[in-house]
């Protein structure tokens, strides 16, 4: 096989496009569907060909890219083909449940299709950059077979057989930008009702977090070792801190909803007995109780 | 006044004790009280001067650097030597409400007491360093003379006459601080389920949160613009990653107490027809009435 085998997109949202762009640009042949078939004609000005059908998309490559709004959709659009996949291997790009990855990869393995599932770390204008990172699990053979390609999207990761694991990996890391995004705008909301703009909070909340985010291995060496003795970042503290966040919050007219929950996690460990224990010790209160420490 | 007047420091907690090292070593002939006052001797030890009782304390230098546990405890100590501390600038660097920084306002100019208030937004490494910032407001003239010495403890930035502005800045930036490190530890729940570590995940999620912290800006624009037209980042695909991330957690044994809330103010704005709109628009739900878009 040489590496400009032909690649298949099949959804031409905004992460579908550049995704496309970026292997027409690498020289492989690429073969494009949309339901909404306007939305290839830049990439075709590039050089992609455009299916009429999604039978005729998919039986054009080895390679077959999926990028449409669920897995709901990907199963509407593949189940009528999947005698057309067999033998070839889909790499589903959709953002969905580890559950949902795992039972689509159980439908795939029943039609002989190769199945890879992914999760895009990575906004559209990101495809292609060094800031792109692609994690993926499922048929590893498959992965490593078309891993060149891939890796023109950005850093690939392998996670391992179960197809679900990216996925899990990727919701992990979405969890963590909605709530830093729902952070700042709260944040937002807080200082605009003293007239300051969200650009200017934006600028330094930005500044603040890139700095924070130096203390995550600390964190996590807390939850890892499950020794949560602290001189300093105790639940206590880190509670006092909530209290004052949610308290001028509401004097201030903006609702707490998205900070109360962490408050609530910390009195919960207070009432335990760990106030003056790590505050990353919340972990152990939303995490199953199986792997809880007491 | 020359730049190496005498300053005294109330409250020798490990922010406390940062605080009087940095001042001691640029030559500020520093005082401090400590309840425990075996908390001063390493600062004895440097060259510092240990006062019996807040009297002798306060009255050992026209500037006097409050930081102790809450607005409380500053009250408790500074209320019995009021008339100490007439002509004297009172800077209060505990973390407090708003509220409560007018108030200790209010009552300090009931004194003839100059009063600055001020959020630090840094941890006690990072006192003196380049990477910590010091947020002011309250009496100018009082901040403006002390400056060369309060610039010692990191870059200061002056919010206004309001004794509270700096209060509401600084808990708006640790609510930004607070939502994202709650992000992580249920990111590392929802993968420490797959066995994977947290110290793994702090590194791509570290990685990840800087990448998408430069997107912060954009959220502001919407924000300040009240345009959330978007082609992209919709109330509805957001709703559906969100939808992703609660129900992968629950299928995982993760309690989503941490990511429900943001699922719920995305269900809120669809509920009033905005689905087509920027995730951004959440602020909406949570910024009071008088400020929010229809």
């Amino acid at each position: 096989m040489t590496e400009r085998h032909p690649v298949t997109v099949v959804g031409l949202g905004a992460m579908g496009q550049e995704i496309a762009r970026v292997l027409l640009e690498a020289g492989h042949p690429v073969t494009v569907w949309n339901r909404t078939p306007s939305r290839a004609d830049d990439l075709v000005a590039r050089g992609a060909t455009r299916a009429d059908t999604v039978a005729n998309a998919v039986t054009s490559s080895p390679l077959v890219l999926v990028c449409v709004l669920d897995y709901a959709a990907t199963r509407e659009l593949l189940e009528p083909v999947a005698a057309d996949l067999a033998g070839r291997t889909v790499v589903q790009l959709t953002t969905g449940t580890p559950r949902q990855a795992r039972e689509l990869a159980v439908w795939a393995a029943g039609h002989g299709i190769d199945y890879v599932d992914s999760g895009m770390m990575a906004t559209p204008p990101m495809i292609g950059t060094e800031t792109s990172v692609f994690l993926y699990s499922g048929d590893e053979t498959a992965f490593q077979r078309y891993r060149p390609a891939l890796d023109l999207l950005g850093a690939s990761r392998w996670f391992g057989a179960d197809a679900g694991l990216a996925s899990l990996y990727d919701l992990a890391l979405l969890a963590g930008m909605y709530t830093m995004s729902a952070g700042f705008l709260h944040g937002a909301a807080m200082v605009g009702t003293a007239g300051v703009s969200a650009a200017e909070f934006a600028e330094s909340a930005g500044d603040w977090l890139r700095a924070v985010s130096g203390s995550l291995p600390y964190a996590a060496a807390f939850v890892d070792s499950g020794d949560y003795t602290t001189d300093v970042q105790s639940v206590d503290f880190n509670k006092a801190a909530l209290d004052a966040i949610v308290q001028a919050s509401v004097d201030q007219g903006v609702a707490p909803d998205l900070v109360a929950p962490i408050r609530e996690l910390l009195a919960r460990q207070q009432d335990e007995g760990h106030g003056k224990e790590s505050y990353d010790r919340i972990i152990e209160s939303i995490r199953p109780e199986v792997t809880r420490r007491a």
